[in-house]
């Protein structure tokens, strides 16, 4: 057998000092699918070509605008072209970006919030379907082995009739005023209206919640009663909120997000509940899921265990007990990606068990539901509909 | 010195099969301070009287009901009388005994949630005021050591501005139809509107949440907007609770509360974050306090350690590492209820330092409480206001 | 059914500002088992009657010696007379109080290490025998629930053919020179050869270590490799222990003991493999046991759950979750030996299942191990044979 | 700046079916720092070739041996020739290959335990340092940014004067016969005595736990006391290991490997205590350090946090809370051994801040500890000295 080519990629964004469009190149390297052949790594022209010539790009593939990235990846014949533009800028390029590319019939991967807007986002999944494109969306979360062992669970009936779903996202990093001077460029961003969207923590974590408990369970709320906070002085976006859930299945839930709980780190949990048992899980030890059934002892399920779901193992690489973590989980979300664009290279429907990615779908679903938490936290009334 | 004599007590309720009278009677054992010396175990005369018979109580004074009990407690001469009775019958039992002793003149122990109706527990303050006797209710949870510690951090400002306020309370054992055939005693009256009230898991689990906030960080919510769910089939009362919490500080918060989270066991959780660092205490493990700061690194604060607070100290028995657990801390709530008798029966003010124990005031405030929880939850408006 | 009475009981040693008499007393209070009736609380008589008076000794059963005590006990009737002595002494004490009381026929409960050599031992052991009488040694660790559930395990063949059985007990109150100026009553006998015995950290908890070992496993090494350490400067007993353990079976194993573990408090551990899976244990988390199968995910057993076993089960007194600790654990002993003591009385059979318990000739193999020990750590063999 | 370009380097070994060497590869593709182009990937030449063909290895880099490989290595020209060469054989091929490259002039990263003996060791330190080249040895647990804190702390004299000095490392893997049968690869050449050499659990990761203990401490033990124990039928080697340790500086320790633990996966621990401290690494939670402190709270030292020494910032990708684990820490070893030839390279003194990674001469200090190991298990005497 020979070796498959490995697939090319463009960045958008991540240059200088960004934080995660390094751990996107990273993930990306990490199981050697992918290399790096171009890029517009910074809005602005001299920090992206002297961003692509740290990373060793070619002078003629290092851009200095996404536009001139796209219309010279037109230009070129097919064997040298990418086979996906991976999008880590600030939300508010998303939308611009990702649709041009999708456009042009260019496979892309795209951080989370997904676009600012659900008309936006509806014009994204409907330019995906009508290109045929691979869009991934780096919920990175759900790359995690443990989570899929999660969802596997769920999945099986070992947890019965679900009756909670429950999400608690806490960090730190913003209790303090890190924003004030400028310095800290991931804070000065995402406390941006402009570039961050409507709203703060809700887009930046609590979009992984939602997310995270919907591919765990499936389930997707029905209502909603938000509470959204600004903690820190003279900020214009929240950084704390707090969401009560139904579920049209009867289940209940809550999202709390957080990044004003000082001295933590990032301490996402999550923990369902059903009729016959609960699994929880934490993102700080990722390589466990507990399960408590009803009827018999807590069981610790371990990462690489022969005993797990053929989904948890397919996205593990090494022996239980070797743990693994935040990089390889955000390298599995590119896994998926890859398998997806191979197949469709190749002419063969994708394998569900490798091409295990978040779709633009999700994203769009992530934006609307941010919506309705935006209008259930601006109402009176105590329930607001979702979807 | 001489020995100071036991504290006479009788007991209402908590005769056979109670679970949580034994409870009362081993924490009241623990320390010798107290002696049991009368009772009316149970609202069936006969199965009253076999059970005080088992414990030891003399003929005479092993009575058929609790006003047996107080009309005998009352011919008898002071050297005689009980210095406290403890009364641990179901919740719907609590207002009229409690009321009757009181009046009477005698200092009571009682457990939680500690009447039906805000207009009971307004009688019950008044009463206790115009008597001027020693009233304790037994929201045990906060007589762990680490809780102390708790309220110390936050007292002493270890925390800055409180920002979030946050308690969860899972338990699985309600997630079956155990109340089925009778069979569970708990069961069987905590599901029973006219035993336990107009509220089943609030009540039972969710009054304890409310205090252990309550108590650790000294404010109590402005306004809730509460979520009631009953998932066993037929039952009369909630049996999961979530709460979002507003304080006037400006802090925000939650309750969760859930008897029917599967396979947990009594996982008690508090969360308190403030401007300068974060705390974290779980029940089930209750040696230890974690104590995030902002600038620092996490600190492990465990029970009996030099450093702790003096109420934190003198809340323990033993060294650390020698663990310490539910029943003792079920004891602390006794030795404060025993200091104020001490005290008062000496003439002399209390010590705060060891009369430390919840009061009448805090039982009314969490029935006043429940009842803006139940208001919320019938409402379609998102804020209810509370006290 | 009426109550059986309290039994009786007479303290030696356990004074102002002992540390483990207080303990062995708020044990026997728990449960309403027992009853302090007379004691002779210290070597010094003024003490010991000062003592006696706070705890509410009776005058003429508040003694200035041992002696005394025996004497009047001696004459009482049957009915005052007290049912077994607790003998709570530092260690130079237990021989000849033991044996005294042995011979007058009391059941006796007595601390660990038993007594300084193993001619004492077996001196002891004949004495029980011949009187017959309830002898209990507080090897508290084995009370604990959770090690119960571990001999289990064992013994029911759910770890298969044991291969490695090991036991670290790590504290830290020995790393600084606390005997230093006596003020640390504990640190000043313990490090006194002639009160402590010829060991220091292995009598003190090295002992416990080599009774957790075989109370779960119902093994006794067969021969030692010992290394003792003095790290504190002028100290004449060792401070640190580690041995090398060969079992008769094949099994090896190890015990390491050190007081000079700065910054530990109580840190005791068991790990047993077997063929089929290994079980860990760990004091200061006693509610739970981990059990690693080798053919399945771990699973934490917790205190209180009905799937444990009939030991296990009703050494607990409150459901799983509602944690217990060490004094509940230090009680396990007691009402072990008062089932014993009523089963005698009453003239049956005493049920193995409450009449569980270390006996005399646990005490004995203790102390024979340690001058086993001993003459290791002065022999340049590596291997000295053990009993 | 210019981007550095990639270290080129070929691998010895690591084709079909190899654990390790898949790890080699990815952690060395993680940072982008290296690119793999040649390769002998099996000492089955047919293999060796459909091995590399899967990599990507261009035809005439792609090797049947490594006798080829170097010999066509040095008839290329400097600008295409590998930059170092990593060896991920089984153990006995690690000596010719490694001597060969080195005195050919390249640098080499190779697998633990370095080689068989201390003749074949000191043989290839001394060529190394003939040669001048880098040589890197992947002891990769020592790659973990917090053994690195661990080191620092104990340096920088935060735990006093060093007492005890404990490594234990279980694994189950070994507890059934996976060698029968041939089918588990590691299996089969780890438990042959040609092919992993004279030990078989102490080699494999009894040489990790020397390692950790000697790279954290800077202490090597000059007595050790050994008990070798091979558990599983037909075995040669052993599968168990337990050592005591004495160093010159007055401080004891032990070592115990194993892998016969069965149902555990990967449970290396590593704690050390001095007169002001204790600290508690385990590398199945590798992003906490545990610092116990004589004097203060325990503290929880956690990756990524800003407060930590410049070696484990150094060493770290991401902030706190975003997990990173084995491949990061493996990747660790590999980017200290690129700063060193970088450095070589450009005629610099390497920064040693970056160029922080296992040397040739603490591979063969294992190889050499090994044989005192043996040594001491055959003999009748306790002690053998080491070194």
């Amino acid at each position: 057998m020979s070796s498959p080519r490995k697939l090319r990629y463009a960045m958008v964004g991540g240059g200088h000092g960004a934080f995660i469009g390094a751990v996107h190149r990273k993930a990306m390297a990490l199981d050697g699918q992918f290399e790096l052949v171009a890029g517009a790594l910074s809005s602005s022209p001299e920090r992206a070509r002297a961003s692509g010539a740290e990373l060793g790009l070619a002078d003629d593939r290092n851009h200095g605008s996404w536009q001139d990235l796209l219309a010279d990846e037109l230009r070129r014949p097919a064997h040298e072209r990418i086979d996906l533009v991976s999008i880590v800028t600030p939300n508010h390029v998303h939308h611009p970006v990702a649709l041009a590319f999708v456009q042009a019939g260019f496979n892309v991967v795209c951080d989370k919030p997904l676009v600012h807007t659900s008309a936006q986002a509806d014009e994204l999944v409907a330019a995906v379907t009508k290109a045929g494109t691979v869009f991934g969306v780096t919920y990175n979360y759900t790359g995690y082995p443990m989570v899929r062992e999660a969802r596997y669970l769920v999945h099986s009936g070992a947890l019965g009739t679900l009756r909670k779903i429950t999400v608690e996202y806490n960090q730190g990093w913003l209790a303090t005023a890190v924003e004030e001077g400028g310095a800290n460029k991931q804070a000065d961003w995402r406390l941006d209206p402009a570039r961050s969207g409507a709203v703060g923590t809700m887009g930046d974590i609590g979009s992984h919640a939602e997310n995270l408990a919907a591919t765990v369970t499936g389930q997707h709320p029905a209502w909603v009663c938000a509470d959204l906070t600004t903690f820190g002085a003279g900020r214009q976006l929240d950084d704390d909120a707090q969401l009560l859930l139904r579920y049209d299945s009867g289940a209940r839930g809550f999202i709390v997000a957080s990044q004003v709980a000082a001295g933590l780190e990032n301490d996402l949990r999550l923990q369902v509940s059903g009729t016959l048992g609960t699994i929880t899980w934490r993102q700080e030890e990722p390589n466990q899921l507990i399960h408590s059934p009803v009827d018999g002892p807590r069981r610790i399920l371990t990462r690489g265990s022969p005993w797990l779901s053929p989904a948890a193992l397919q996205a593990g690489r090494i022996p239980a007990g070797h743990p693994e973590a935040f990089i390889e989980a955000f390298a599995n979300v590119y896994l998926g990606v890859a398998a997806d664009i191979r197949a469709r290279q190749a002419g063969t429907a994708p394998d569900p068990l490798h091409a295990d990615y978040p779709r633009v779908e999700d994203g769009a679903r992530g934006v609307r539901f941010i919506e309705r938490v935006l209008a259930s936290a601006a109402s009176e009334q105590k329930w607001t509909a979702v979807g």
